[in-house]
């Protein structure tokens, strides 16, 4: 009995944030977590490596060993633990504290604590940040309905780097170490098309150069696209926003135009005062 | 007859999706397809050749012969030969194969099978993917839609940079290497127009640097335009997508959701069969 | 009595630019101020400050006085100076002149005094430019409008650039010196996925330049993403400004443009002091 | 008389192109402006200039004997000279031709003449582009009721950029010549804002990184706004196009919303078949 209620107090605890104890909770794990990520970022420069190399050992086992305890206190509390185990948070609080252990076995396995970053996406349920959940579903849903067009510009853009590149490698394959292969000239593609243009690698003839502009002045309209793209659906999906709030007396469905005044549905005469 | 039969039963195969077999033999082309681009672009790279040069050979004289003997397959179950021949997908498929034969003649010539790529554009055909036709349609609409506007656009922007280039030559072209004709200042001006940027030609001194600033700020501004364009169109077949032609019997007025069972302006029923 | 009519007279000349003088005065504080940053901007290059370093010194100190004596004026003419102290105008005005002053116990602070810049946002008081000021209103109400949607946005792309950021650094890291830490790797994907691309950090082998390349196509997809927020709601903003709350007396029905003069739906006469 | 008639023969050709004759001299004379201006861009490239500088010399200078006997026919056959002479036409006309005469006193001026550039705006009328001009017409209308959004853009920009070089000067200054001085610093910070990035100026300490991380971050998200603006423009003014044609028969004025069924002008009620 005693244990139950000791579950259910520490079920509160680790998995709401709605009691002063259960928010202390979330916000220290929170902040564990950017800790943690910060250790191994800084353990990854052989600078502070050197400097600090024990004290970041010691930090990441202090780290893993609480997050492993958190992820067993998750397990026992909950009434079902399977679901919990995989579910999203489940799988990414597992696979957050795996490395350090794997690390004995595998060297280098370490640095993927780094998906610990993932969790802090609890942030959001913390704080009730709900509506910027709402935004970003809003987001996201914008991004699935172009989903398609993406796919299909996706698709284009990989055919036309794939011919670009092999245009270039004929023009400056010969003459210019960094045009050497097809694929290095595709690279050079998508570092152009995409306005990202490194430098590492350039044209050198002036037929190359001319090639280039081409593509640059291309890669210019083409960058138009994926925005116009998104920017429609953004529009679309929020002028579903301003929709009027006016709900039919006669078979109560909403979603009726401003200027609306019968019902598109059933007929009937919609409230003036609307 | 046989003969009849066959080549339908084969034209059902090679043309059409449908068929578990007919669907069979498209993935596997695409498959072929992909490998043989595959096969090119590791061919071009020196490293991959001199260890497996015998072998990618070989490989792509499969290829060939395998694509060589579809393309006279199709040209032979089809009723009106010329009409594939000179059909979009005909004119490519051929274009596909020829390289490789040209090679025993022109050195370097294999490198053009790269076109095999645009084979690929049937992945849409046989996956059904009428869907993204529709987009890529769409998409394809609001580009030829703002095609008077994007010309005008890239008039003015090639005018520009010729006098970017100008300017640019004679304030850098003393002591820059880097800006040492008009040609290559333009190429430069084009490089930080689009904000690619490599930086393999880049201005030394101090009035150069400010007039590239001003270049970038205006390119900054520029860029707006394409971008202003497309989504602009896009918004606008979209819209149109929405609109409805139904006409309402009783009040003669347009303009109604598609979803609209009655007139929102009169409450009369709509037709159905809208 | 004279006192308070010359506090009067000063509080009109430095405070409004109504008068001539006044206008005058603010004019010519603009002009200093230019002056002001453009002697700093020099002074810290080594070139100009060798051959006129006393010149910019004295400079520098006739600006900083007579910003003294404008900000002492400002304070005895103003009849609650702390309400002006405390003013975001009195504040920057204050860290406008401490610098210099600080520059005699350490050195370097001088150049602080570059946040004069922003004593220059009176230029839209001076000018009576509140036609822009409503624009830079409307541009601040769009962007605060789209704050959460950019909150979550910039909080999905640090969680990227971390992970690819990572990712890298296990790819390349071995090979190539610029991947060094995980912190310079998620530099690097910073550089990369904005499109800026300066290249000197570079991906070297195969692997890294095709995950770069996959980056670089996911950045030009997610470059769409702000734009697409804040134009939309800028459109939505504009839309609103063109929306008029003028209700017709006869049918009470909104929507009216705001040229209307009669109603658009009973052709009833609108209130003309809409 | 005589004299008179070959005048308005001259003027027929020389401004028109309507006649065959016209038709053929605007395009040879396009032609020949290109032909001129690419003569101007090899003669400024070593390479060429070595291997053709006499033959350059003297299509330069017959180049500059036909544009100035155009010029000359021009200013004869018009009825006000002055009036050709002054207009846009014609002040580019005159400087197009300029620099090559100017270029016995003074050296280098012939690279001027690349202004003959914009002689080929001609092409719009002499094909009867007027569709472009009209699209040509809405970017710059576009362009010119976002004026104040982008001067208040720009002006925001040079703020910020003049901040952020500062800031990156004191950061960089000591350890990293590229950051010698605050303009260059401020460049750097004009190259890194607009996403060009050439990589000839980059931080090189961890602080210095991380700010520039923050200010590509903001780019990131400044560069959405004059986009938002330009397309939001461009909305507004195509959805102008959109507006119906019905016309008052009783004050005979238009610009009448779709579901608008009285005149918003003078009350009359519209034509219900519009």
């Amino acid at each position: 009995m005693a244990n139950r209620r000791l579950r259910d107090r520490i079920h509160e605890i680790v998995f709401e944030a709605d009691t002063p104890t259960g928010k202390l909770f979330d916000i220290s794990l929170l902040i564990l977590i950017v800790l943690s990520v910060i250790t191994v970022m800084l353990e990854s420069s052989d600078e502070w490596n050197e400097a600090y190399h024990n004290f970041f050992i010691i930090l990441e086992w202090i780290f893993t060993i609480v997050f492993t305890i958190e992820y067993l206190l998750r397990l026992w509390v909950t009434i079902r633990p399977w679901k919990y185990a995989l579910s999203f948070y489940g799988i990414i609080d597992l696979i957050a504290i795996l490395p350090s252990y794997l690390s004995f076995f595998l060297a280098g396995t370490q640095y993927f604590v780094i998906i610990r970053v993932f969790r802090l996406l609890r942030v959001f349920r913390i704080f009730k940040l709900g509506k910027f959940l709402t935004e970003g579903d809003q987001l996201r849903r914008a991004l699935i309905a172009s989903r398609n067009k993406i796919t299909v510009f996706l698709f284009a853009v990989t055919l036309l780097v794939v011919l670009i590149g092999s245009v270039m490698y004929l023009v400056e394959g010969g003459s210019n170490t960094g045009f050497s292969s097809i694929p290095k000239s595709v690279y050079w593609a998508i570092v152009t098309l995409t306005t990202v243009g490194y430098g590492d690698i350039t044209p050198q003839t002036s037929i190359g150069q001319f090639l280039s502009a081409v593509v640059m002045i291309l890669g210019y309209a083409i960058i138009a696209v994926p925005t116009g793209i998104v920017t429609n659906e953004m529009i679309g999906n929020s002028g579903a926003k301003f929709t009027n709030t006016q709900v039919c007396r006669y078979c109560t469905r909403e979603g009726h135009a401003n200027d609306a005044i019968y019902c598109k549905y059933c007929g009937g005469r919609l409230n003036e005062e609307a």
